[in-house]
């Protein structure tokens, strides 16, 4: 039987309307790369938003049509964000850190008919010119006195978009399966591929993780996404903040640790969000302030595990931890590694023992671990097992893209994420390792994840990866990638030592090497291919 | 364009697997109609709904047949909600308060297959025994030591039901437009009219009023509904509270100060949650104990507006005043009153009369203020206007009643409230009166709500009401009727001078009558219909 309820499509665009008429003290402070700070609130850029997607529509965007932005954090982007999506186009975020390769790929991919760039980007556009798309239009995110002298033809001022146009809109209706962000990630291997958010689950993704987070997705919480919104939508914080009232602090380009450091001070930032090489060097500069930033209460780590020395090192310092863990494909947060209220008398090493984990599950988000036959494995805190994921804020498939469609659903439409877990009986999710970071040893697999937490506790180690290196008779070994905190380099014997004291034997890296800095992937993470690639050919020092 | 994400309905029974997996530690504790305390987590829960959906099953039910409850708050009515809503069948809440007429109307009026009883209503159930359905079974709820010796027909015993079922279940998929819930408002004129929640509603409720009221609804926070289950849900706790992983505290049939008190103070209840009526009990133990509950400090107020001098007594005594509104049409909540954090350093005195205000929209719904021509009226906080809401949560047309729909919607499809409202420039909605409840003398409306407020404040005035009592000259004239706190009851000039410091002369009661009690509705309102009857007759001083 059908129930009497009214059935109204879950809208981006309310979220904003509702932040607009009901928390008038919402502010979006931005760094810009114009070199100066800018206040502004939910209401004031409600009206901007409508000003920006009248002119879009003078320009002639329709519905469903591709709109791409190459920016930093920043209110111009927020606003590109709610003026898309609440005509019915699509926001396709373009992460500046991919290879010219990769963005032309995407731009053509996705159908692009505008670009909108920060003044930051517009070098790379330039090299890019020939190869750009002929019908695309570029608009610089900045008013007519910052305009580039630019070769790129027929460069679009954002701030002449907005000029004279209206300040209120009526939003057009559609089903809440419309299309609202387009978002790539890099992969490893093969093109890039797109996930297709929608309203519904985008509008669900900010209502569940603001269930979830309830100390930080409160009004009157300043939040500092360092996270950036042109990956993954900055974590889904562009639509949880206004819906719950919070401030958003955007922080630019620099996001170096005394840049950060001195801003969070500056604005009171009680949560930041990001992955863990930023915050590296978040920590060295409160090391050497010996403080933290005023009001900084909490950190949310996610993108990749982060390391126990820095969950450590935090919650030592007074700042709680959320160690969440999510994907591209996920809208992107899975789970959410705060402790609950009943732990909160455990002793300190426990509690960032339970804090490595990646946590419980956000309520819509369905998680099973299987072996490689489809098994279901016991949720035992033991049993590892492959993940897979499935929910309104999951991906249905790639956009354009059947070859990638092909092997990520399982028989029942559950999605693949690629990494190997244990659950535990409280719910408590452990990636253990990426499937592809496994290292394969005589038919035995070794956890990169495991020898790396343990390096990375190491005074003088400032990161570190373990890769796989082909070895004759055992196929793959373990390399170690060191990257030391200054000039005095850990000694390679007391990091093995280091090691021995938690793994076996045949688990041991078979060699250590050291470099000035790691590579990272377009997102912020330890690149393990460009490392593989790059160390392909060492010779480990036992390897007949 | 359609996006790519999943599509999975949004269900209830879903609410509850989350807390299982999730919220280990969440607890329902249970005063019982048997006398004792039971206590029980999530976690059993879950596997108790199980039974009790197999049970229900192997007695018949069907997906869509309802299922009523004839109960207090307690774990079975809880576990009822979800075993009903998880099969995809309704369960249909009855409010023991109603007539017997009223009670056989709905029953029949909801074709109800089962009707659940705790053994306190027993007594109601054998006087209408004659007149309810022959296919009516009726289900005790309660283990076999403790079913009544009653000249009830075929009376099954609810432990029984469960005993033996295997304690786990797979839920089936359906719509989530999918019927769940029935709750039948009394009204006042006409038979009572019943709201059809879905599933989908059911869900975002929950979310929605989560996310508005973040301190409450989060891990760990114990809550008591003193709003009854057999009442729109009661304000949607039992789905919103183990989706935040809060503990539920049900207090049973006894809603007295002294017992209410006991309980908070054992179980120290974090936030409390009913209807003005049953404050005053607690507020006059609270003074008689000359200290708060153990714990205590949030109360949420609904259902009639909450008086000034309770919200000061609360707010004085340390506990958050949460002054919320809605109506069973909305699921039922439309908006919150909590202040936000920029106003913290508000004088209190002015704190307490932003806290008189019905507070901000919960996103999602929305709210119009339009004059008797359907033309909106500004947010000025000074402009009334008829209130029209909208949204995913607000009744699309009461069950079966095409006579009771023919008038609540506007010609865009929005809900008329029956309510006068104002809505201020930072959302805060006010609602000024019920349009039923207005005076109108000589072509002037009179504000009922505002006398009382007034009057509240009152010392020696325990509760009170003003109602219309017809008047040969001026049409209708304001009559205060006053509840005294005691024998020493508060003099009829002292009143009207109160009240003339505040208002015209012409908008002053013509008269005061003092009653013992006040009638109350079946959901805890002051019953206005009741007192306009009683005192239609009465004759004022200066009427000729």
């Amino acid at each position: 039987m059908k129930g009497l309820m009214m059935n109204r499509p879950l809208k981006i665009a309310d979220i904003l309307e509702f932040a607009a008429s009901s928390h008038q003290n919402g502010e979006i402070v931005s760094v810009r790369t114009e070199g100066d700070v800018h206040r502004t609130t939910y209401r004031e850029t409600a009206r901007r938003v409508a000003q920006l997607a009248r002119g879009l529509r003078d320009l002639g965007v329709d519905v469903g049509d591709r709109v791409a932005t190459l920016a930093w954090n920043g209110y111009r982007h927020f606003e590109l964000y709610y003026a898309t999506s609440g005509m019915g186009a699509v926001c396709h975020t373009i992460n500046p850190r991919l290879s010219a390769e990769q963005m032309l790929y995407i731009i053509k991919h996705a159908d692009d008919q505008l670009l909108f760039t920060d003044l930051t980007f517009i070098p790379i556009l330039e090299s890019l010119a020939g190869d750009l798309p002929a019908h695309l239009r570029i608009v610089v995110m900045t008013d007519r006195a910052h305009m580039p002298n630019s070769k790129l033809p027929g460069l679009l001022c954002y701030e002449e978009i907005l000029e004279d146009q209206p300040q209120t809109i009526v939003w057009p209706d559609f089903p809440e399966d419309t299309a609202a962000g387009l978002c790539y990630t890099s992969g490893t291997t093969g093109n890039p591929k797109g996930t297709l958010y929608t309203h519904r689950s985008t509008v669900l993704h900010a209502l569940l993780l603001a269930v979830s987070l309830p100390n930080v997705l409160q009004e009157g919480r300043k939040i500092l996404p360092v996270v950036p919104l042109f990956h993954v939508n900055a974590w889904g914080l562009p639509y949880a903040a206004p819906l719950a009232g919070a401030s958003l602090i955007f922080p630019g380009p620099a996001l170096d640790g005394k840049s950060l450091f001195d801003l969070m001070d500056r604005e009171k930032v009680f949560s930041a969000w990001g992955v863990p090489t930023v915050w590296i060097g978040l920590l060295n500069q409160i090391r050497a302030e010996g403080r933290l930033p005023a009001g900084f209460a909490d950190v949310v780590i996610g993108g990749s595990a982060a390391p126990k020395s820095m969950i450590e090192a935090f919650e030592q310092a007074g700042v709680n931890v959320c160690h969440a863990w999510g994907m591209t494909e996920m809208s992107p947060v899975g789970t959410q590694g705060n402790l609950p209220k009943a732990l909160d008398d455990l002793p300190p090493a426990e509690r960032i023992d339970r804090k490595c984990a990646q946590g419980r599950r956000l309520f819509g988000v369905d998680l099973k671990i299987v072996d490689d036959d489809g098994a279901p494995q016991p949720h035992d805190g033991t049993s590892p097992g492959n993940l897979y994921v499935r929910g309104n804020t999951v991906t249905a498939g790639y956009f354009e893209d059947e070859a990638a469609n092909a092997d990520v659903f399982d028989a029942d439409g559950w999605f693949r994420t690629g990494d190997i877990a244990t659950i535990d009986a409280d719910g408590f999710l452990t990636i253990t390792d990426r499937a592809k970071d496994l290292i394969k040893s005589g038919g035995e697999w070794i956890s990169s994840l495991d020898l790396e937490n343990v390096i990375m506790s190491h005074p003088k180690v400032m990161s570190c990866a373990v890769i796989a290196v082909p070895h004759p008779k055992w196929d793959e070994r373990p390399l170690l990638v060191i990257q030391p905190r200054d000039e005095d380099r850990p000694d390679k014997q007391e990091l093995l030592d280091m090691l021995s004291e938690h793994f076996a034997k045949w688990q041991l890296p078979d060699d250590v090497v050291y470099v000035d800095g790691l590579p990272l992937t377009a997102t912020g993470k330890v690149s393990k291919l460009t490392l593989r690639k790059q160390f392909a050919d060492h010779a480990l020092p036992d390897a007949v």
